[in-house]
């Protein structure tokens, strides 16, 4: 899978790439089977949200289920951010974000670059979110909403909101948000399940609470360009992954062989990756 | 304004029907005008968002502002539902939801017609709910849900759920909501300012949070077939009307002539009217 030139020119105007079923249901059912048995177990990579036993957000499943292991080789989805970057690229954060049926809150208006060169001293802004969608996203179920350009404009300030959700974020303030909107509008890709965003770290973004019976389960994860791996430790290994070795992709079939992968936290997470580290 | 024989087919089966522009941005723009004032008035007649100075709800602005009370008068809002119900109507509720731009909350599932006959001994759902929008109602901004049909079912159970949200209200549980939508599905009628929705007392609705920067301020008012008036006054006469007059339509251009109207709380809200009476 090769980017075409108006594909380039385009992320780099929007700061993103939206691709409806790039991925076919068989190719997803795999996945969506796994998440009810992930978000069942009580780890400390799993996030409930406020006032509810829902799964918010899942870290590292990639590390101890095989399924998700593979997608996380997937050359769909490897390749083209590889184009991008120039370089290969390692898994700086990988997680399925649960925004279920009834239960599934907001994210306010954040950029995830923000917590990167903040908490995890990454260089640039040269990590790629990818969003997989494994339910259909529709007007309905809290799509993610993006201000198309808004990457343009670096690192915006931000203020640590700790307390509307279960899951602390450096948000931005109302009026950068309108201003930004006046600008360049907002979006929201809806799509069936197997559609896969690419989306710019400095692209921001938000998404309002799901009150429909539809479960909105999606995988996040940030690709980072190996030379622009994060300098500091202090969160924990779980949410910011320590490992800069580059991705070696499976075959595109990898989703539906059971290619071998390594799950070396299947039997419970590494205690070093538990915490952060101060140096 | 009279409504067709498909319309009022239409209505039957789903419960609702949409008028996308029926007022021009002209007539409602003397309305946007006024909600500032509106809003800022701190009567108890207006309710704010828990952890906001943000208006969520604000009663009964017919009662002391000349162009709402126009509004409440308009035949073509007026006239369909005589038609509908063939008879006289009075007008039971009439607000403005705020649903402000970052600050706007959600209100979960609920219809309307349970709180009627419960708290207020309506005894039929011969009440009828319109929105009129003052803003553009779009999909980023909490427009209303519906699930098409669920009027058919009559009062459905409902809890009392008095922390979600500023405001109390009967909501009903997901897993009917669930079994409703299976059956209906959703839709959201989204339109420019000036769009009016007619629907049924026992519809069920909901709407999400509006994280963009945009408000979504609509007029909702219930007109009750006369005969139909309530029978106890439990709430206050603020949020359920005890004048069961019928309503006297102005003619069709009021929202722009100063026909004049009474404003009889212009200068306060009259006591009996703060208050509940047990009998």
């Amino acid at each position: 899978m090769t980017l075409s030139a108006e594909q380039v020119t385009r992320f780099d105007r929007d700061g993103y790439l939206f691709f409806p079923s790039l991925f076919t249901p068989d190719e997803i059912a795999r996945l969506v089977a796994e998440v009810p048995t992930i978000f069942a177990e009580h780890r400390p990579e799993n996030v409930r949200e406020k006032g509810s036993d829902a799964v918010r957000t899942s870290f590292a499943a990639h590390m101890y289920s095989a399924p998700f292991a593979r997608l996380a080789r997937h050359p769909r989805m490897i390749e083209p951010v590889k184009q991008l970057y120039g370089e290969d690229v390692y898994m700086h954060q990988f997680k399925i974000n649960g925004k279920m049926a009834f239960d599934g809150d907001v994210w306010q208006w954040h950029q995830d670059y923000g917590t990167w060169t903040n908490d995890d001293q990454m260089p640039e802004a040269r990590a790629m979110n990818v969003a997989i969608f494994l339910d259909e996203v529709n007007e309905f179920n809290g799509p993610l909403m993006f201000i198309p350009g808004s990457h343009k404009l670096g690192v915006l300030e931000a203020g640590h909101d700790t307390t509307t959700t279960s899951y602390p974020l450096w948000t931005i303030d109302h009026e950068t948000i309108s201003r930004l909107v006046a600008r360049g509008g907002l979006v929201a890709p809806k799509g069936p399940t197997g559609s896969m965003i690419l989306f710019h770290g400095c692209l921001v973004h938000a998404s309002t609470s799901n009150l429909s019976p539809w479960n909105r389960v999606a995988v996040y994860l940030s690709l980072c360009a190996v030379s622009n791996h994060i300098r500091r430790f202090k969160r924990p290994g779980y949410i910011a992954h320590r490992d800069f070795t580059p991705i070696e992709c499976l075959p595109d079939d990898c989703l539906l062989v059971d290619y071998p992968v390594p799950t070396p936290w299947k039997h419970g997470t590494p205690a070093a990756e538990l915490q952060g580290m101060t140096s």
